[in-house]
């Protein structure tokens, strides 16, 4: 284990946190909220501190670093950018408890969107924008900026194609270009560029630029941060249809974006993750809109919630324009499966990914087939590329210790009495990078009825989800941490 | 595909089913119950009728049967065993949907218990054994019956062996003996002393002849349906007891017993799967005690109940002793996963099996550590030998099986509009050959409550948990129908 090169990225992350907190400092300054201003300082300071001292002292010299060091790197980083990115709300006193301040900022990097936070109109505004902003760093993963921003010709690319792939989500991470440098710049460029766009948008519909950047962010990252008691619910339909568009569009895996530019539509036209992902959304909101077409005066606005409320979970961001635990209990259940299945691979989404759905049912065909005509050799394929068998074992891995971990999550946050129903919901809820659950964690409710122990739980599972689980894995094993 | 072969197994099954459906004919008519007797001979008489047709009709000339075969015909029997088992219920009017009816025979089968009678005492005696019977048939299989009793050496062993394997439960089922007729006698054999065994002990407790052997039934098949309308609350803490000794006892793989008989008592002490079930149960029991402690008026009767619905839902009984439904979420969520655990392969219980599971975390494991270290080649070990990849890749498959077909039931079970919970519960009970779920069908309510689209959708739950999924996808592929 390299040690030194894993406390070096640490170091560079924590640099970057500390400059991502300027931008709210100073509005917390333009609004005289000097509270605020306090905790920014402090953190940045903190963070600037650490980050100096790493550097001092994790100078490598030797450069092996292999797939382990990625992962616990990306484990490590993803940790200590919580503990100092909640300092603000923590110090500020604006959300008082340390856990308390922990879960929002887990929540907010990892793009859950579950808070702990009964109401959040009363918070500053620098501190809501730092809230909502996490969700855009967390979004397309802050290392994956790391990369973009790095000087000159990538160094050891081994490891930083093990940043990229631990970091973003998807059974099979490619490289957009030879290129990982590149790949992470055209990246976040498509990423910036779609979230101007979808400013914009919203400002065309009248929202404030305050609110237009925060939703923004939200919707950018999958998060689901509102900075209206509401969510969403109080804005005017065309501002909810805006977010419902952009929401899906952030659900889809960013190669297609890029294939767009290249003029390559064919390929996009063929991708079969985004025909399941299209085919899914549009199913569900047809049965969704089918079951609650009793509840709403007109059918524009039955198919206008169906909608927002299926992207809203399919992507994993989590807003809401209507209290969606009030609805028959064929939508809800609809909407717990769609927690699951999330959106496509290599977009900011969570879940399991449509992709890795797609794989878990081929490999599945062929097992079937393969007890059926044990001497037929057969492959596995995707868009008509014969699909690696490690990517499929990775894949099965990954669903078994997505169950595992579901399963004894569940059990541990039931400890603090809550219905098997708020549990199972907030235990996907949060594991899937979603936000609101059913029940006492329904989308007019929050996680702040649970106890410490369960939002350590939580917060576990949360960053478990953002991850794809094999880095947090990583942290527990011996041999992740073992000198070689 | 060779129709015949199939085609003259279906009819060995029918004309066993008839057999077995003389006893409670007789009891029908020592009753003086006539129309139970009418119901029994109708039913006696069609399926001698069928078998009869098919014995002619399927002549085998070649004998050319392979794994698809051994699929096929299994689906096959179990559906056709129900269609004919369910007519005493149907005709004798003591059931009087034909939905109704075959969902209590299906779930009788497939031993999980789940009954869609509001109460049973007002069912005639000869209906109430038919209906225990099925259990105990169901629960070490009809086809490994057949293999047990089928004359002279075997034929097309290759064959008889994926019969065998396609309705044993477990991830790799294994011959005890060199062949196949003796390893299906020796099983039989042990069930039938152990089941005879049960019979004394709740004799001995006072419980009369009849009560004894049809709880006997439902123990030794790990089915679950009582005959008194409370389960088995009514019973002395002695009788409850002696279940909750045997339900275990019933949840163990079958191996075990012989190689105790064969005094080779070492490898059962170190079988890891048999390690894993006590330590789960005994876990499982000490947590829900203590969670439970305050609702009972003593320590004896708190771990009594406890260590009970535990056995009964580890095991995937459904038997109960009081309505764990009013139990707080701590140990209804740990009797969910119990649900979804189940007992040891090889063992008449139902669930994912403590070995598969153990595979599965294994080859998680194994996964996890390739992902660290890429270049070191690791094997995955049961009882210190390696396990073949095949049976590696059959166990995630069956997870994604599993995990696919429990999304899809839920959601389809939802348009009733019942509970997130009841649902949720409902699926896992069936799917996993449990019997009670939660609140709209916890232990003291039943399945009455779901429309006939539902009962179809949970028959198929059932009858896909009992024969592991497979054998019911092959049913449902062109493939497995295709001649070759």
């Amino acid at each position: 284990m390299n040690y030194k090169v894993i406390g070096k990225y640490v170091g560079h992350i924590l640099l970057i946190e500390s400059i991502l907190m300027i931008p709210p400092l100073l509005i917390s300054l333009a609004e005289r909220q000097y509270r605020a201003v306090v905790g920014f300082l402090v953190a940045i300071l903190a963070s600037f501190v650490v980050a100096m001292l790493l550097r001092v002292l994790c100078k490598d010299t030797k450069k092996t670093f292999y797939a382990r060091e990625g992962m616990i790197c990306v484990g490590l980083c993803w940790i200590v950018l919580s503990l100092f990115g909640c300092l603000p709300f923590y110090i500020s006193g604006e959300i008082p408890h340390f856990v308390d301040a922990l879960f929002e900022t887990v929540s907010g990097f990892t793009t859950t969107g579950a808070s702990i936070l009964p109401e959040v109109e009363s918070l500053s505004n620098g501190i809501l924008f730092w809230r909502s902003f996490t969700h855009w760093v967390g979004g397309m993963g802050v290392l994956v900026f790391l990369l973009a921003m790095a000087p000159g010709k990538e160094r050891g690319s081994g490891f930083t194609m093990h940043l990229l792939r631990a970091e973003s989500p998807g059974p099979d991470v490619g490289k957009l270009v030879p290129h990982i440098k590149e790949t992470a710049k055209i990246l976040y460029i498509l990423y910036i560029v779609l979230t101007i766009m979808n400013i914009l948008f919203l400002l065309f519909g009248g929202m404030p630029l305050f609110d237009a950047i925060c939703t923004a962010f939200g919707t950018a990252g999958t998060g689901g941060f509102g900075i209206r008691n509401d969510s969403i619910a109080g804005y005017s339909p065309y501002l909810q249809n805006v977010c419902t568009v952009f929401m899906l569009l952030f659900g889809v895996n960013f190669s297609c974006y890029y294939l767009l530019l290249l003029r390559n539509v064919k390929s996009v036209f063929k991708d079969e993750e985004l025909r399941l992902y299209v085919g899914i959304v549009a199913g569900s909101i047809l049965l969704v809109a089918w079951n609650i077409k009793d509840m709403y005066a007109t059918m524009g606005e039955t198919v206008r919630h169906a909608a927002f409320q299926v992207a809203s979970i399919v992507t994993t961001t989590g807003f809401a324009t209507t209290d969606f635990d009030l609805w028959p209990s064929f939508s809800k259940a609809i909407l717990l499966c769609l927690m699951i299945v999330g959106a496509c691979a290599g977009s900011t989404g969570g879940g399991l990914k449509c992709g890795r759905l797609l794989l878990l049912f081929k490999s599945l065909r062929r097992n079937v087939h393969q007890v059926l005509q044990p001497h037929k050799v057969q492959v596995v394929r995707n868009n008509g590329r014969p699909v690696d068998e490690q990517v499929i074992a990775n894949v099965n891995a990954y669903l078994a210790a997505y169950v595992l971990i579901g399963l004894v999550s569940f059990i541990l946050i039931s400890v603090d009495g809550l219905s098997v129903t708020t549990n199972v919901s907030a235990m996907l809820a949060c594991f899937n990078n979603i936000g609101p659950g059913l029940e006492a964690v329904g989308p007019v409710c929050n996680y702040s009825v649970y106890g410490v122990f369960s939002k350590l739980v939580l917060i576990v599972d949360m960053l478990a989800g953002r991850l794809e689980i094999f880095p947090i894995l990583a942290l527990c094993t011996r041999s992740g941490w073992k000198r070689r």
